[in-house]
């Protein structure tokens, strides 16, 4: 849509309303969900269009609000076109007018996609963030130099450790004030970052957890009977960390949502429930040419918890060294410094290096060791990947610092 | 290459003699071992360019000889232009003359590189198999049949169980003679499979194990003492299978030959043995615009030996389905049926598909279940995958199956 390679959003979903009620769904749409009253059983409901108002009874309820995008209390930041989240940019879609300039405001995944789109569309493009490195909760600060390279290498003005403070409309144009000067644009793109949608379950008394999404168990139930929740509104376990989280992940809303869903039914029928085990933040983002991926702990969250681990950071390619479009490739990999336990992985590379993350996800999840990653029976050609695939390289250079006593830790 | 990515030869070697020589080996080109003595503790070798023969004292020998191209015992079948393997068409590489037509004999990885290479060059191709299937050892019928119709959609005249009887030369052209007729064509490339090189291994009474090619154990001991043994002229152990097997490649090759050699150091110095513990011959292929790929038990060698399985097969997309690029992926998975473990897996798709094995191959390794794959948290982002990675899909597909009790088996 935004980068142009989706011409309409109806494209994006996956079942319309009317399929659905083909299944039998009772689907209400603009139709607002205003309170929930647990000891009823009922939700009370507005409806967009008319402004009608009822309630709905039931038996089980999936609680399944998303999340929403942060909107920073800053003067002048008054949302709605020249100034707007990316949502609306995706919503604008191909009737983003044309324009020579954009300011994005936030260096997480969502903010490197809209500086992705910006760019395809052949805008120019700053970014600012508030920390000293773009993804700071998804890549360690070594990995991240790494993505600003990339960065930097399409043409973006990156601006780091830029915090924005105000922002200023005038007739032609507008003007981002930040901790280090000001920035003249024709739109200005927040991204920085979404937030768990509980509104209504907090008013209703369904429990939240300490993320500040709505705790639920690997059934997805909430602390009330009957009252399942599912998605970028609850929480999830961290197979890896070992400790309850909220991802805003298609993926992981997608498998609890599941599990929500078929538990809903189960409990109904009097059938066992399905688990939902929990998952360790597997991410991967196209940007310009290379692509990022990341799972489980990074070296910073690894220490703060505790965990007694060592790293190991390599430069290889992605393909055969011999064949064309090879390039270079940066791995690294956290793991318990005494049992070799994988417990996180980074991914910057071009073309074929992001879904490398997947096996290293599968052993975080597994809790396979460095050498066993080492003995996986990867597939290998020249154009797909070196004889030893960038993870093995990675495990098996931790592996050799390891039996040399001379950890990075 | 042959296929013209690749203009220099050289450029394929990791390492050159002299970078060898500079590590304190000592290296002799050229210099053929013609006899190995077990009880002496020698070799005798003869260097090819002076005639010279000498012998050769060792305390521990590391036979690593590789394989050989078979070649077939049929009339007029003398090799050399235009009728050679591809391990002699590797060596002509760009310098092989412009020919307007090919005949590839043998449909196995080999075959179709070479039918990959030739198309890449513009050459009419003609391929010819034995079997009923190319891939006959490495994919399953119904799979092979998605990659035929990749073979045939590359312009390729594909003539299946249509065994090679005879070659006949004339002045300007081969005449192949087949069991279903004749073939006029430039140039006859045979690859019809390659064999163990253990010739020497054999007249000197190190043993062999059952599929041909030399017996080691986990640390790549032969059945003498102090004689170690790696690579395509070794067995190596089917994880899954539970059997010695012998692959021909080089991801394979790389890790056995690896320990061999840290084991003969190892042993030197009184140091324990490293292990490897062995493969599920996991291989990935390039076909024009497509990957293929696969891992572990093809579902009728695991019948063959007896495991209780029952198979899945999906077809999904490689990439979100909105997604400009987004093609047909074919993907198998053979799986106990009682435990729900993944013995095998098997993947046709356009780019992205084929590296997908690796996350098969990791659970088939490690013994990971059906429901472990579904719930492995992979990487998603709309340019590389659909939300649930095609293994996945297919996984699910085969717990749905079995919960509705109507397994393929």
């Amino acid at each position: 849509m935004l980068g142009e390679h989706v011409s309409d959003w109806g494209q994006l979903i996956t079942r319309s309303a009317d399929e659905h009620r083909r299944r039998g769904i009772d689907v209400r749409e603009q139709t607002e969900v205003v309170g929930i009253d647990l000891a009823a059983q009922r939700v009370h409901w507005r409806a967009g269009s008319s402004g009608a108002e009822g309630v709905e009874p039931y038996d089980l309820l999936a609680y399944t609000t998303g999340a929403h995008d942060v909107r920073p209390d800053l003067p002048g930041l008054d949302l709605g076109y020249p100034v707007f989240t990316p949502r609306q940019a995706m919503q604008l879609g191909g009737r983003l007018p044309p324009v020579q300039r954009a300011l994005v405001v936030g260096g997480g995944y969502i903010g490197l996609e809209m500086v992705e789109a910006m760019r395809a569309r052949g805008i120019a493009t700053t970014l600012i963030t508030r920390s000293a490195h773009c993804l700071r909760r998804t890549f360690d600060p070594e990995m991240a130099t790494q993505v600003e390279s990339v960065i930097e290498s399409m043409q973006v003005d990156f601006r780091p450790a830029t915090p924005l403070q105000a922002i200023e409309r005038s007739s032609d144009a507008v003007v981002a004030h930040t901790a280090r000067g000001e920035i003249e644009t024709d739109i200005v793109i927040l991204a920085i970052g979404s937030a768990p949608t509980v509104e209504l379950a907090q008013a209703a008394g369904i429990s939240l957890g300490e993320t500040g999404a709505v705790a639920v168990d690997h059934e997805q139930r909430t602390r009330i009977d009957g009252v399942f929740a599912a998605g970028d509104c609850a929480e999830a376990w961290d197979v890896v960390g070992r400790r309850w989280s909220n991802w805003h992940l298609g993926t992981i809303a997608n498998k609890a949502g599941r599990v929500a869903g078929r538990n809903v039914a189960a409990l109904s029928r009097g059938d066992p429930l399905e688990r939902f085990p929990g998952a360790s933040g597997t991410t991967i983002v196209r940007l310009g040419e290379f692509e990022l991926a990341r799972t489980g702990l990074l070296e910073s969250d690894a220490r703060a918890q505790g965990f007694q681990i060592d790293t190991q950071q390599v430069e290889t390619r992605q393909i055969a060294g011999y064949m064309p479009g090879a390039s270079p490739l940066h791995a690294k990999l956290i793991f318990a410094r005494d049992s070799g336990r994988v417990l996180g992985g980074q991914i910057v590379g071009q073309r074929g290096a992001g879904k490398r993350i997947d096996v290293v996800a599968t052993a975080v999840m597994y809790g396979l060791t460095l050498q066993q990653l080492v003995d996986a029976d990867l597939a290998y050609a020249p154009p797909f990947s070196p004889v030893w695939d960038p993870v093995q390289t990675a495990a098996r250079a931790a592996l050799q610092d390891q039996s040399r006593g001379s950890g990075t830790a």
